[in-house]
């Protein structure tokens, strides 16, 4: 028979047992975080019709898309989690409860061109939290929290750079630059990667000699240094305040990682308040994760007014980093403590062992494969941390050796003490 | 602005927080009895070159899909989750070990025309166990005992009707109507729908006076009997003995819902040997997963022969038979246990009484919506299972009254002993 070659497209992550194993804990760590702090769960569909995922899309979205046309319905794969939840707020309003705290974690889809390190199919973790009228400043400070104790329980050293964009909006305010606005933010968005001199002088372009004054405000490193600086625009202050609030609210909640920076700007004009994002310490360059406050997350489904605050952060493309970086651990295929090897005509005995010790939730498997041989090497092969050897003589004693695969240790027990030893 | 309808694809399930929350503890009763028995766990894309997925597939599946081309790339999305692990294994082959035992519960696609009842994207359960070559019976014996382990940890009272179309085949081979088989067994397949009657007739019309003697032996009930047909046909005598086997060493693995059962057909010539299926013990004619033992896995994407067996359960069609017999509980929007909700000027002192209770393991969430009365609302529109209002009296005393939204009941105590009345 003529075959077809085997072969996954490139942008889609397939991991291997044992790579899989480690995403999938990590993604568990991810997930008892956000359900340690009560947020509901959704799961919208990753196909939705294109008139609803793309009704805030501009051109560049619509090219990095996965669009389809079946029959008269014109679909897309979605391509994040925000336009899926605006779509099920809106429709849903009166189901739920207000403020509503929800996740989602699921994979998204971006049409970009195949190259190497693109992620055309990732997981994205989403938290946000929506007001129905109003989102009290609380919740600014609890999805800092959340993102904070998912990085606690992913053991990720990482800071939380914390900014709130109406201090540089009431700056430039301020300073008469409201029409240049976005020009100058768009500049100072790219401060990091530019290097001062250069950000400096494009923004000089625009702002002329009051560009001392703005890196002066941008650069500072504390509350008291924005305040000591006496702007008295509105916008300004409700910014300093809304920061000391969120600052004060992540103290109590006993998070260490937040700091001030002005220089998180988060591109898109969607965000109001609130930003921040997450940075590994050993890399503080790179991104992992990220979100702040917006005005309205409904607006292009419904007239009410739904102010929220979240973050987003990609789950494959930080499981992707922590591996290049060495930092995972892969060395078991599967998630059995202890596989059971018969030898000689036992193996109707490991059968009902084993399903004993599962009934005591000890995940274990038997080896079956027709050699005794073959069967240690199934064992050596998927890394499984303990292995017994049951042969006439365990079986007429009832005393098995639980061998550690690790360390070469064998220990010996009856079977009903085999879970402690596990 | 113009507003957008906000609408959800039919057939694309998307539930409420609380629907969402059941279907999640499902799926997670699911994955913990599959992890018990240490299969690995795999994630394929959801989207895959057509070339691969439709490998094997005929005119109708293609009908039945979502495909897209985007460039000079075809692309469809996965319509079951075997094509994707036979691609898989053909592709990592010298990565895995054999037997190769996976588990996958992912969402998969089906383009059939929207109408009530139908499920365009829904969960499938996998598991399968892959031999190189060769693999034992024993995996069979497995398989279905995973099956059953499932039910019991759902809660869900089911049989599992076990059989091996080695038998009919040899049936039908002792009576010279080997060039018949298929028809014979497709329409043997229909029995439980047509009625022994119908069927009967529609057998009759191909094996003539023979149709009895098929009869006699598909409506046997027992091995016992069986044997006692004396039938010497090399396949029957090796299906019997294989379902002997399979039986005995699901006794030993204490499994006692799975009974022999010759109606089970299970359609498609793709299954070989043991096959099986699910049944509701409530409602028998309903099918809640199945599968059976196949020659090849891998035959489209390579020359080696690669034997299986393992079944599949559509999750989203079990939540939702489950939810319309009214088996399920939806009473909770989230995982929360408890709702603290500040009174006065306390709200600092809950948030870090939240952090504390959650890093003792308790799921928890602060409640601050503006009033007082509206925090209450949230409580019971929630349907989080105990409160706390904390005033200046518990922050100054130190002891917090614990309610039990069900019962009523309020037990008062120490911070550290929240965690033992929850």
């Amino acid at each position: 028979m003529q075959t077809i070659k085997p072969r996954t497209m490139s942008g889609f992550l397939e991991l291997l047992p044992r790579e899989q194993k480690v995403f999938n804990e990590m993604k568990e760590k991810v997930e008892s975080v956000l359900r340690l702090h009560g947020l509901a769960c959704l799961d919208t569909p990753v196909l939705e019709l294109s008139e609803v995922l793309l009704a805030k899309a501009g051109g560049e979205t619509e090219k990095q898309i996965f669009r389809l046309v079946k029959g008269d319905t014109d679909m897309t794969m979605r391509f994040d989690l925000t336009v899926p939840l605006a779509k099920f707020v809106a429709l849903n309003k009166n189901e739920l409860s207000f403020p509503f705290r929800r996740y989602q974690i699921g994979k998204v889809y971006r049409g970009e061109r195949p190259q190497k390190g693109r992620l055309r199919e990732f997981y994205q973790c989403d938290a946000d939290i929506i007001g129905d009228g109003e989102l009290p400043i609380e919740a600014d400070a609890e999805v800092i929290a959340i993102l904070s104790g998912i990085y606690s329980a992913l053991g990720v050293e990482a800071d939380i750079l914390v900014s709130n964009r109406k201090v540089l909006i009431g700056l430039l305010n301020e300073l008469d630059l409201s029409e240049k606005q976005t020009d100058v933010l768009n500049l100072l968005d790219k401060y990091e990667k530019m290097g001062k001199e250069a950000c400096f002088s494009e923004v000089e372009a625009l702002a002329g000699e009051k560009t001392s004054e703005i890196f002066n405000v941008f650069e500072m490193k504390t509350l008291e240094e924005l305040k000591s600086a006496n702007i008295q625009n509105e916008s300004f202050k409700e910014g300093i305040e809304e920061l000391e609030r969120v600052f004060e609210l992540l103290k109590v909640m006993g998070v260490e990682n937040a700091k001030l920076n002005l220089n998180i700007i988060r591109g898109l004009d969607y965000y109001t308040g609130t930003v921040f994002e997450g940075r590994l310490k050993e890399f503080p360059a790179i991104s992992i994760g990220g979100g702040g406050r917006y005005e309205n997350l409904t607006g292009y489904f419904s007239s009410s007014k739904m102010p929220g605050v979240g973050f987003g952060m990609g789950l494959t493309r930080l499981f992707v980093l922590l591996k290049e970086l060495g930092k995972l651990n892969f060395s078991k295929d599967n998630y059995s403590k202890l596989a059971i090897i018969p030898i000689g005509d036992t193996e109707n005995f490991c059968f009902t062992l084993a399903s004993k010790l599962r009934a005591e939730g000890i995940a274990c498997e038997v080896l079956y494969s027709k050699s005794f041989k073959a069967r240690m090497n199934m064992a050596n092969k998927t890394g499984v941390p303990n292995i017994i050897v049951v042969g006439e003589d365990e079986v007429n004693s009832g005393i098995f050796g639980v061998k550690n695969m690790a360390t070469g240790e064998t220990v010996k027990v009856t079977a009903d003490k085999i879970k402690d030893i596990l």
